[in-house]
């Protein structure tokens, strides 16, 4: 379907897709730049990757499909690198957690023969690095694409095509909605466990050991989401900002109405309050998003 | 150690206290008590007891250890209906979330000749009732004992060999203690996940459906943490109160940091927050309270 593809940022996405795209076996030829040697060099060491770039114009110039896999906060400079080198009618994608600024970007640049579609699969761990990369990454999680008002129809399909051939189940819609969404499902919950994790262990804290001891009772798992990538969430934050301080301003409402319950000792307003949200677990399984299965309390298998 | 086991109440917790014993073979007799005749035939018929109970008085009055295992709130009927019929220097504990209710309880009906030590298994589930519980759940998970002022030194012994029977690791410390470091490892979570659900599942949301869908990127881990069972923590908020509106208050301070640091797309500061609570994490792991396992991602086995 493509004769080239290039992958730009070889991270924890990017090595993902590489490694995904290796064992199907599905395209010819795969170029990845990082402007990071040491990135290279393991790729080639482990040989993940036959054709590495450490020249971003070289790497894109006659690529059919181009996808972005780098911070958010270093597009505007990979997209001015390559504007003048993108092959005609190519595809240029992303990975990003948020949408705004990028297509900020594009339609200040106006690029003229070439499809901009964006992509966001919805797969991560809190690690980070080509290390952390696994060719399962993808497998039936959820990629949404936002095609911009230029990308060809046919061009949708074959985006898509190629994200469903690593694994992925893939949802089409606005740039809009998919800021909207995601700072719903994604960001409130990130910001939130930050702040959390703050809350909790605070160094002034004489007891700060024996939290840190018998955090297993919740707070152990909201540390593991907020000990995802800094950089990646900074970029994420400050893109999707006005979506995420309307979210953040609605929480604290939330969380006022709860803290007047607690004080007024009013069981009648919690018990609602918590049958509420524990009917949505049960949606979340029906969606097929989680099992039923108990982890919380890491039952050995 | 002990000749008699008296278990009131027989849900996740009591279910899998029973569990344990009857799989370690290490006590005789154990009588089990619960107000539901529903939770007692299923014992029976799943032959998890050999001595079920439906009078309260009979269950306990020949017991040397009588653990509670039903929610805070109905501690104070329980105690009031057994409290004449406790057998001579036996000893009294529970299993609950939080300490200070029951402590003042006690303490006002000045029971003698009885070493009432508050016990809590730091182990659970989202799940809960009879058919929840197992055998294992307390493997390696910390057991909190709060002597009273009247509790033997030896029963404290006693009663932590009994928890570590059972595959508890036991740590000792007073009520105060226990009530302010369990509302930041636990208690502060859960209040934190029934609102980040609250928040982002919002009814009148139209893209309900989509948040739903997408929950894989952060909200579909708190909403196992609030799928918890609502009157258990209904009874834990009133019951801890004082302390948990204190750390929602700093929780609430930070927040406003955070949403600042948004607003004026601070990203110096948004990399300082996210790096704290990254080094937390690793602290976590060091503390043997988690794995370096990714599974955030859910990766397969």
């Amino acid at each position: 379907m493509f004769k080239q593809i290039s992958i730009i940022g070889c991270g924890l996405i990017g090595s993902s897709i590489l490694r995904s795209i290796n064992k199907k076996k599905i395209y010819d030829k795969v170029v990845v730049f990082d402007k990071s040697k040491e990135v290279l060099s393991f790729l080639n060491k482990k040989n993940l990757a036959n054709n590495t770039c450490e020249n971003i114009n070289q790497a894109v110039h006659d690529a059919d499909l181009i996808i972005i896999a780098a911070p958010l906060s270093s597009y505007k400079e990979i997209i001015l690198s390559i504007k003048e080198n993108l092959k005609k009618n190519c595809i240029l994608t992303d990975t990003g957690s948020a949408k705004k600024e990028v297509n900020k970007i594009i339609q200040n640049l106006n690029l003229k023969n070439i499809s901009w579609i964006a992509s966001h699969p919805i797969a991560g761990t809190e690690d980070s690095g080509p290390k952390a990369g696994f060719a399962e990454l993808f497998d039936n999680r959820w990629c949404i694409l936002s095609p911009s008002e230029n990308s060809k129809k046919e061009d949708v399909i074959k985006l898509q095509k190629f994200w469903e051939s690593i694994g992925s189940k893939v949802k089409i819609m606005s740039f809009e909605e998919h800021d909207h969404i995601l700072s719903l499902t994604s960001h409130l919950p990130h910001a939130i466990a930050y702040n959390i994790v703050r809350t909790s262990i605070n160094n002034e804290n004489k007891h700060r050991k024996d939290i840190i001891q018998y955090s297993a009772g919740g707070l152990r798992d909201f540390t593991r989401i907020a000990s995802s990538e800094p950089l990646m969430w900074r970029d994420i934050f400050i893109d999707n900002s006005e979506n995420i301080l309307k979210v953040l301003d609605d929480f604290s409402t939330n969380l006022e109405e709860m803290k007047k319950a607690i004080k007024d000792k009013n069981g009648e307003k919690l018990i609602k309050i918590f049958t509420e949200t524990k009917d949505v677990r049960k949606e979340i399984i029906k969606a097929g998003q989680d099992t039923e299965k108990t982890d919380f309390g890491r039952k050995k298998n």
